[in-house]
């Protein structure tokens, strides 16, 4: 019995059966433990003595949501956040997660300016750009965005979906050479991030398959049913933990 | 610079500061953090393998829906949960969270017949009956509920104020010898419980100020401004863990 990777469709299924009546879920309880299991995740890999400054990038859906949560938990862990939010999502809730960050004294930015200053006084990067729902191509501002974070040679850690790769295939493949696959500065464009560290939630998807850096699963909230009903086949997570390391040898898995 | 107990007055005022246009949090953000907490107290004493089976007793309140919280993540952690609401409260929330429960099929039952035999197959209580709002005397149900709860000898986890006990004044003295003093079938009247274990939500009450159990506080979600603004001097929790074990003599905090 598998992990079973998801495509976009069942993922996005999942998570209207959570919300459902019948799931009875509201997005604030899943977005508050989904964001929680990010933050507890950078903190696995990077310690707050050395890695003090986080910059969490946040897209304008839900995965920018999450990103606002894990900014505030961070900032309750003892981490220095900041958020780069440069398409504020126009929910309610999102207003209000962003003051939630706001009270805990977290700055936001939202130009690509001071995205740059920014990044000269981070350590590492929350990726929450682009989730599930992510289609090709990477629109304006973020196919500014990424290139800067990518160039940042900063450590990453991404949400759910590393930002720009589609969500069932993967890493798009680097352009050819020629006419257009350099940017107008002459640099090789960039169209996706190469996180060092990733954390899906609730279960991965297809495109993350070979994805090959430090892995870690997150939203421990999904009833046992609902993990039989789609064939999800979770790892045990360890005692109270919210986040649960996977291996990340694709032979340890089936890709249905 | 020491923990500040609360009295009643001031933990609603802090509850309703960080649930304001201001303070941006919803009820679902804060019940969900706080009830999680909650079983991560109880599983930090009472391992899953010896205590499986945890009999989550809930009141009507905001305290019966930390309870259900906590019951979903103790399903979750591994644990047996089940549910005793006798009084379910009417606010949409607690139908959502009490759904949850079911769809972790954690069974609930709301008679004092079925409270009995709940308990000759539980290993630990949750006690999640009266929160910080209660106010003497304990009436029905729960006149009936404490004792059987009490007389049981299982051990007991108290969220936020052990039941039966003034939030304020502490735990009331056992009845004078005399009329009265006995129930009908001629045992000594118990109103009030007397937990093993504590969890504070947000800063402890004062009326907890002479409870000598383990005491664990929870509810990592209060902002800096906040915790100055009321003096709560909290003290700091490890790493990222949801809760912090509160030292139990009283010498190390001052009573405001």
């Amino acid at each position: 019995m598998s992990l079973r990777y998801l495509s976009a469709r069942v993922a996005q299924q999942i998570d209207d059966e959570l919300m459902s009546a019948a799931g009875a879920y509201s997005l604030d309880q899943l977005m508050e433990l989904a964001g929680q299991a990010c933050a507890v995740a950078l903190a696995r890999v990077y310690d707050r003595t050395r890695y003090p400054r986080v910059l969490v990038c946040c897209g304008p859906g839900n995965q920018g949501g999450d990103g606002l949560v894990a900014a505030r938990h961070l900032g309750l862990f003892g981490y220095k956040p900041s958020v780069f939010l440069p398409k504020p999502g126009s929910k309610e809730i999102y207003k209000r997660l962003k003051t939630q960050c706001d009270n805990m004294q977290i700055p936001t930015t939202s130009d690509l300016g001071s995205l740059k200053t920014a990044l000269e006084s981070s350590d590492v990067i929350m990726d929450a750009i682009f989730g599930f729902s992510f289609k090709p191509p990477v629109r304006a501002p973020f196919d500014e965005v990424l290139p800067l974070l990518a160039r940042s040679k900063l450590p990453i850690v991404s949400v759910d979906i590393p930002s720009g790769w589609d969500v069932e295939d993967g890493r798009p493949s680097d352009p050819l050479p020629g006419p257009g696959a350099t940017g107008s500065s002459g640099e090789k464009k960039v169209d996706a991030l190469d996180p060092d560290v990733l954390i899906s939630l609730t279960a991965p998807k297809e495109g993350v398959w070979e994805y090959r850096g430090r892995h870690f699963l997150g939203g421990r909230f999904v009833p046992k049913s609902l993990e039989e009903k789609f064939g999800l086949n979770l790892p045990e997570y360890p005692g109270t933990d919210l986040i649960v390391e996977l291996p990340t040898a694709p032979e340890n898995t089936v890709k249905l």
